[in-house]
């Protein structure tokens, strides 16, 4: 294999792409307002023993892609030392092509390490070590990395328990770098899973500084957190589900049987699963939208699928899959009940399933407005479809079906301090489908008016719709 | 911003698209066998008062986009003068960058008014101005328009209530053009809204010239007014419905339920609104079948999902969006029912989700036969659809899974009297893709034959369809 | 209509794609593991005896053409002499086109017959009568034209209840092509149609010399004809199912309920058909895995939508389409239940609507691992989408979601011996999406490494995979 497909051009097909992709989307900064870092490891500016540990641990994308290709799963989340995994992937990396894995692999190997020699069995065991070395180097550590793409901001996922000491002590060391925590209480929606749901009211509790016994106990405790993430720089939320829930109020009874329900831990299980997260949701939206946050909701993933795998390795396995949920009864009834009562934040929806895009795309329409535009957003392409044929889609039928010069542009949600190239890529995609249409007449030829647009999703749209 | 996009090879990248779009595309004259135009205004041939009145007034398309840019509503529906709304909308066009408005808006302008500036803040002014000017000329007003565009049909969509007076004022008065009625009783069948149902009963009665106290006598009220339409040239039926329901028969005990709901006005909801739905549609469809007309069917819109801006300003106030009901069960088991009888009507099916494409495509196939090809059509990409992504997906699944070749092409569905260029639009869509075939080695390099079967989608496949 | 479309480069778009279909593709042979061809007329080395009977007879895809195209069904399925049939279908073909239609039956009648003329009315007497000359030549026969494409092994689709008497003879008289028998129960599964089921398990004890009086002995009865098709070569089985069921295991009264719905004749249907199904399918699971069988699943097919049809002409009629049905979460419960007993076989999932390509592509990769590579597969576009596209949606989709160079390729599926050339069609797809993305630089340009990608995909993959 010869040189490097990662050229100054690279998926930049006309020369409208090129010059929009190095004139105005290239020099933006990064404002990546999810992503699932550890904000621990930011503080701490962490600096990884090996490439194996920074590039391979936790990353379930190339877990899967290894068990397909029948790696044994020793060598894979298994006993194996770091340098034998590295060696696994490094033989698997070239039976990935047309995979993102393939992409997103050696892109981070040239822009990160200036590596720009293909990963393969011949190739691993020098560039491990040559990586390895440079891992040592300050350019290297999870803030140097962060300072080396000029991220300005990144959002990280936080449990509404979390002390978030680590954003604090951030924001009391100054420096240019921003790191915001986001408010995520999945657990507790969670409550069809009892054991995991009382562990998770305990921690609450202990968390808000209060007793929960009754749901409004729930919701106030929700909301001493809120308050807490507000006051240490929290922006946004994020819930991940299925579906969004039928909006919905829990009637005098429920709330009785729910006291119930807590008093005995659990001893039967709650009669109405779906009208408690209905009315939880609703209400967590309701303090969002007070406190002028912006609300996201990852929506359609079917997760762990393999239960032997989940058993053994826990959540985030690499045994996920998209779903094939319906969606837009519960997202139009939903956010219609916030719109009604005049209570709907600033909304970014995330799709997993492209065949819903239609359906995600144009219910944005219906409850944008207001003072901001793009209230309700159509958020780029996610987990599986963050590569280029899942952009592509997610930024044609927003063009299509909504107005693209609004969109917020890309986050990584990534767990990875190698995935900034990733906005790259984005940048690229977005670039070649606006030169593609100029060049085939589709567009005006107007460098000017489409740079602004391009500034505008990839830099300019998030600031003002985030208010930073 | 420099030349105008819509040259003449415009959407046609290749020679053959170009020698197919003038050789066998563009001569021939528009059948616009379904749209929403007012028959009050081609009869009286109504001018307009200015470019907003004609281009804004009711475009929810257009309202849709000027929200998510964050407009205020009182520059979209409210009370600010014709001419502000205006300057908000040329704002707002700039941003519409990749949306069809952009090419709709702009391909209006040039076709229709000779303007081939972009529309935007600076121009805003002079376009109104000269604009309104034009319009107060003869070749503006509604007929005007038609004739330029060789308009040779137009079918509107006309409640079975309609006294159709425009209609037979325009058929007494003779000239090229025909404007044929479409029967299209939704409210009929629309039972679950009980207030809207018995209002339109009354309104049906008196249609009719006789009482409804049982589902028979509704049928008989119904029948008469068909009797009326088909009298007055109609030809076709049309729904609008999420789905079509499954085929079913009322029960004695239903029927006397139904006549008890009658004559209490509703005092109960009636037990059980899908068979009613299923019975008079099963019921209307025979009737369709026995007149020979064809019958519509608008599937898959999931309609006023704001209910805030529903109860501001009714339906159609650009707050709908793409469903995602299942579709395939009953779209077999009601056109089965029709086939087994032997009486289903030459059918077209539109289809607003994409993901449907497949399912519709297939579907269409299942009942086709007898005396006509194309029996049941896979209808043109509709309302959201109707844009270039969508006309191709629609072109394409209709290619790989029907027949192409019978394909009765396009109509606009419109409200607007500066429609006509989408039939423009279309034709080049078309021609574009059998354009690239050819050039990719798909397709026969054979001008004559591609090209008969362009104009016969264009032209005259609807005609031979609708029997005109 | 002037040369012949099918160039040495048909489909061939870079000059890569010509490398690698040419040098890695053509020259594989043909493993088609999966087909519909009648195991006697292999065995016998049927010769036939005109075009119409070897080309339309049975082929309900041209059924549905002609049907669209208005041709009477006398002239289909009907009366009519072969030579009207022929000169019916000769009439259709050039309105066939840009459905897979005109491309398989050029194709067929250049590369089988060396025919190069267009197929019209013009030409249909002359290729007619040329091509009857040519069946009546041994080249020509069943085996003399698997032998022209090198096939090397073919999967039949068998019953239970076949005795294989086909098979048998092939592998005792020798030669070097492979034909083995597919287990594919459907029928023993189909426990809803009650006549048919009961008819069923008689023809099933006579086969497997056994009584059958409860679930047990069901279970055993079939165990028994795996058995014997496994001595007879058969190494894989096939299941034609809207959707896989849940898992499920009859209770005790259950099974009491199904002894007495046995005994009874079934009369009274049995309660629970869905716990019967999963039951059975999932025992059937473990038997393969324990044979080391692989298993298909042909999901998402609404058979049968015309009754009036299916009366007249049987099942294959030419009215089946593509359904709409909830997939994700039965595929997960399912093989997730065999993964948790350690007993899942090597699966290939066929999907037939392509709104869901992105399920399947995903879910596979929640159950491989193992021994070999790609253990569950998201099979190639099958039926309605073995075509261009649905190629390309197939291959894409599982590119971007999945590991590519694991992929086992294409399968005919067919009941024709002149569908041979679609292995070509398939290679020629393949090639060009890999050489456009070496094109567009979006893979490396390194013949070698792609072209050993090509040659497993076409051959070395499904040889690994069934262990031949």
């Amino acid at each position: 294999m010869k040189a490097s497909i990662f050229r100054d051009d690279f998926m930049l097909q006309s020369a409208m792409a090129v010059r929009l992709y190095h004139g105005y989307a290239a020099p933006q900064p990064i404002i990546d307002y999810h992503n699932h870092l550890p904000p621990a490891e930011i503080a701490a500016n962490r600096q990884f023993a090996n490439l194996a540990e920074i590039w391979l641990k936790g990353d379930h994308y190339k877990w899967r892609a290894m068990r397909t290709l029948a790696v044994p799963e020793s060598l894979i989340t298994g006993e194996a030392p770091d340098e034998e995994k590295f060696r696994a992937w490094a033989a698997c990396l070239p039976h990935t092509l047309r995979n993102p894995l393939f992409h997103w692999s050696q892109l981070e190997l040239l822009r990160i390490f200036g590596e720009d020699r293909y990963l393969n069995p011949e190739t691993a065991d020098s560039i491990y070590s040559r990586c390895n070395e440079l891992l040592q180097t300050p350019e290297f550590s999870a803030r140097g990395l962060m300072e080396k793409f000029k991220v300005e901001l990144a959002g990280t996922t936080d449990d509404p328990c979390d002390n978030l000491e680590h954003h604090r002590a951030m924001a009391a060391s100054g420096g240019s770098l921003r790191v915001i925590p986001t408010f995520r209480p999945d657990k507790a929606l969670n409550i069809g899973q009892k054991d995991a749901f009382f562990e998770y009211l305990d921690r609450l509790e202990l968390a808000a500084g209060m007793d929960i016994r009754s749901f409004d106990d729930l919701l106030e405790a929700l909301q001493r957190r809120m308050d807490y993430f507000d006051e240490q720089g929290c922006r946004m939320s994020d819930h991940g589900l299925t579906q969004l829930p039928m909006p919905a109020r829990l009637s005098r009874e429920e709330q009785a049987e729910f006291r119930a329900f807590l008093a005995s831990h659990g001893a039967r299980p709650f009669s109405n699963p779906a009208a408690f997260c209905g009315h939880l949701l609703s209400a967590l939206c309701e303090l969002y939208h007070r406190k002028g946050w912006v609300q996201q909701f990852h929506l359609g993933a079917m997760r762990n699928n393999n239960s032997r795998l989940l058993r053994l390795l826990g959540a985030d396995a690499g045994v996920d899959s998209i779903g094939d949920y319906p969606q837009a009864a519960s997202l139009s009834a939903f956010l219609d009940a916030l719109d009604q009562r005049g209570c709907l934040a600033k909304t970014i929806l995330y799709n997993l399933n492209p065949a819903d895009n239609e359906v995600f795309a144009t219910m944005c329409g219906n409850f944008s407005g207001g003072t901001q535009k793009g209230w309700v957003q159509f958020g780029s392409g996610w987990w599986f479809l963050d590569q280029k044929d899942g952009m592509e889609r997610q930024l044609n039928t927003l063009s299509y079906l909504g107005i693209l010069s609004t969109f917020i542009g890309m986050t990584t949600d990534s767990r990875s301090f190698l995935s900034w190239p990733r906005h790259e890529y984005f940048r690229r995609v977005l670039c070649n489908l606006l030169g593609q249409d100029v060049e085939q007449g589709l567009l005006p030829d107007d460098e000017q008016w489409l740079g602004g647009m391009v500034a505008d999703i990839c830099y300019h749209n998030i600031k003002a719709y985030i208010g930073i």
